[in-house]
């Protein structure tokens, strides 16, 4: 295929400039003050796709956001890529922490990222790595290149767990038939360092509620005398972990694939300096499940962290009172074989089973999915791993992400293939975090590998 | 002295709407946001004094929101009464939790008040009972039945702390110079068991910030890798409690006074039914230090309890976030003999030490006050004890209170007088909390008390 880097050379002011307009929808999925930008985002997405050379455009209602899917078939009898991706972003909460609004984009240079990077909620997850693809669609179909078939399937709801999907693809299985999924959710090592997601973890999130008196009391006249429910749910979330960190919740481990001493060898082959990575988190040190390294514990172990909590007063000053109700929102991260669905009701179980008397507690299940392990025997990594060699210069290192993407497995089971990873952000980015950003470098990069890919694929196929 | 009751028959309407319209002045000390109210409470409380008879009346403005200061001296030779209240009140949060608006007073009937209650913020808490007396100070003098000079002094930072009354005081010995302090901001058992209190407990209160990461962080890729600011908080607070509910900060019991089985058994005979105690409150159990009684334990005892935690994502479905910080305000409520001062440091240096690596910990402290004891025998609370005798018709339980009013204990120290706590509202009027009342017959039977404590002690001293 003819080198994409004159093409993209030629138009990658547009490229970053139609980003950034995407970017400016506050499609933030979590909450519903956001639903009319986030229907807008869907069809600026559809359009983006029609644009960029798919024959077919279609916004598909769910019962939640639609989900845009889109397809140009050149010949049955060739392989067909499914891309996937979600055009919904993560809330942007705190936004007091961003140095500029999260949906008014802007470019700066930095260490990391000297030709520049697009800060905004979404430039990294999804918005700029999906938009990588309908980019690189753009190029292969302008410039004839385009050696597959290929459809898109780009949702609203990745960031609330994807419920819609799952729904959406078990109904349209004939549809979204294909040889090989494709997604840029994930990251990869460094920018001189290319790797590739061969697992993700599994997730259960849940929310929890404690509550004792039936109202807020003055906590002088009731202090000491009643159970406090900030308290008790303190004492219920310490109680979680053990001292090595091991989470206490019955059941849990049982299923857990425990890596053999070799695996964890070459994990531990993967370029990582610990010295660094304090450094970057401005912490003393790291803390986690005793008896596993740090990229251990974020990827092959699983874990479970309080990801918000609150209860009584949190305003200015000072308030005297013992709340009612006391709240958190909890998720774990699963590895293969934990079933997300059976961790949850362990919970459940669990938790309940903790709360002293004097206490109500109310646990309810928000969303999860199981993790994922892909092959890297198998024509499609090796496809990807010949675009990395191509475009990077090197052989891209297969890396287990402590992330989820609920959704993969689901498409295993229902679609019957594997799902290749090609993530081009850095774990720098801030994803879910503010001042979230993408190098422009790496968008560029992702455009310019993504239709090697489809070319060493389809050759292999 | 002719009985009051008249008057009061003949004027209770009006009573009634002046301190609705008090009411209505949403003076929250502790959220700036409400200074501007705050500051307009304090000319209308100066105004009703005015109107009340006093002959000099002034607005004492200090570093924070002014005090009140008025007096009728009718002859030097006479005892002098010192009036304090507040004309603060709690804020008001939860607002949702609230039946009707919490500065838009409405009067209902309940089972306990079938005179009605009104139900405001600070109905009862003390916007109520302090203006029972400048009702009290108008039939006095309007009937020409004041027996010996009165000062009042209403300040605006009660439930913030009083620092700037303390800085008032200290300045002030001469101008409020008295034979005893009246104040109303406790409680009484119930409407046919009058009780006075004889004891308040000390109190500190401290906000704590838990640090970990420099960012808030995505749960997947950092999740069981990094120390969980909310996860330690929660480890911090559950380890404050031993087992048997024992405060674990070194040296926090120390200083405790212990009570002599003699006086426990005392406490044991005033009225108690833990049955109504539980459905009043809707819980199962009660909960809290091994080896006491709730009474004991809400009154006697020292306590520390969490009255606010945030951190993390508390918005709408999901976020999956390792927050960089969590937060807690906890207050304390110490008993006589405790140093609040001292326990401020003792909790700061136990509360760092227990942070582990991986997190930095901030304690600020916020505000606090000493512990406070009436003795029994002084002609003062006799008088109090002849007032009840005369409008109750039976003779006043003294009682130990759970609560705190920091300042008392300065009073002692810096006016060298003693200070009898008459309180005429129930533990049912949910002050502090949502939903606060003020039965509309406690009210005007404080008004109705009142004087006759005037008349009792001049006749004493």
């Amino acid at each position: 295929m003819q080198n994409p880097k004159d093409y993209i050379d030629q138009h990658k002011d547009r490229f970053i400039n139609e980003l950034i307009e995407l970017l400016k929808i506050p499609s933030v999925s979590a909450d519903s003050a956001f639903a009319k930008a986030t229907h807008q985002t869907a069809s600026v997405v559809a359009e983006s796709l029609r644009k960029a050379g798919c024959d077919c455009v279609e916004i598909c209602e769910t019962p939640g956001y639609p989900i845009v899917y889109a397809d140009k078939i050149i010949d049955p009898e060739l392989p067909t890529v499914l891309v996937y991706g979600h055009y919904d972003v993560q809330p942007p909460d705190p936004v007091e922490l961003w140095d500029s609004p999260p949906f008014e984009p802007v470019v700066k240079k930095t260490e990391l990222h000297p030709d520049g990077a697009i800060y905004a909620r979404g430039a990294c997850d999804d918005k700029g790595q999906m938009y990588m693809h309908v980019k690189a669609m753009e190029y292969m179909t302008a410039n004839d290149q385009l050696p597959c078939n290929v459809k898109f399937m780009i949702e609203g709801e990745e960031e609330v767990g994807s419920e819609n999907l799952a729904w959406y693809v078990e109904r349209n299985q004939e549809k979204l038939a294909n040889d090989v999924i494709l997604i840029s959710d994930t990251g990869m090592i460094a920018n001189d360092i290319p790797s590739i997601t061969t697992g993700l973890r599994g997730l259960s999130y849940v929310e929890v509620e404690v509550t004792g008196p039936n109202r807020d009391l003055h906590s002088g006249l009731y202090g000491g005398a009643v159970a406090n429910p900030i308290n008790v749910l303190a004492k219920m979330i310490a109680s979680l972990h053990d001292e090595n960190n091991h989470i206490t919740v019955k059941g849990f481990y049982d299923k857990v694939e425990e890596l053999s001493t070799a695996e964890r060898e070459k994990m531990a082959e993967a370029p990582f300096s610990l010295e660094n990575y304090k450094k970057a988190l401005d912490i003393d040190a790291v803390y986690g499940e005793k008896g596993y390294t740090t990229n251990e514990r974020n990827s092959i172990r699983p874990t479970l962290d309080v990801n918000g909590i609150w209860g009584g007063y949190t305003g200015e000053g000072a308030k005297t009172v013992i709340a009612s109700k006391a709240y958190a929102k909890i998720s774990m991260r699963l590895v293969p074989n934990q079933d997300w669905k059976e961790i949850t009701e362990l919970f459940k179980t669990h938790f309940e089973s903790i709360a002293p008397a004097g206490v109500k507690v109310k646990v309810s299940p928000h969303h999860g999915g199981q993790g994922y392990v892909t092959p890297i025997d198998n024509i499609a990594y090796q496809a990807a791993e010949k675009a990395y060699e191509k475009t990077f210069g090197k052989s891209p290192i297969p890396q287990r992400s402590g992330g989820s993407i609920p959704i993969v497995a689901l498409f295993e089971k229902e679609l019957k293939s594997k799902t290749i990873l090609m993530g081009f952000g850095l774990d720098s980015d801030a994803i879910h975090s503010p001042n979230e950003h993408f190098g422009i470098w790496n968008y560029l990069k992702g455009i310019e590998t993504i239709p090697y890919f489809y070319e060493y694929f389809t050759e292999m196929s």
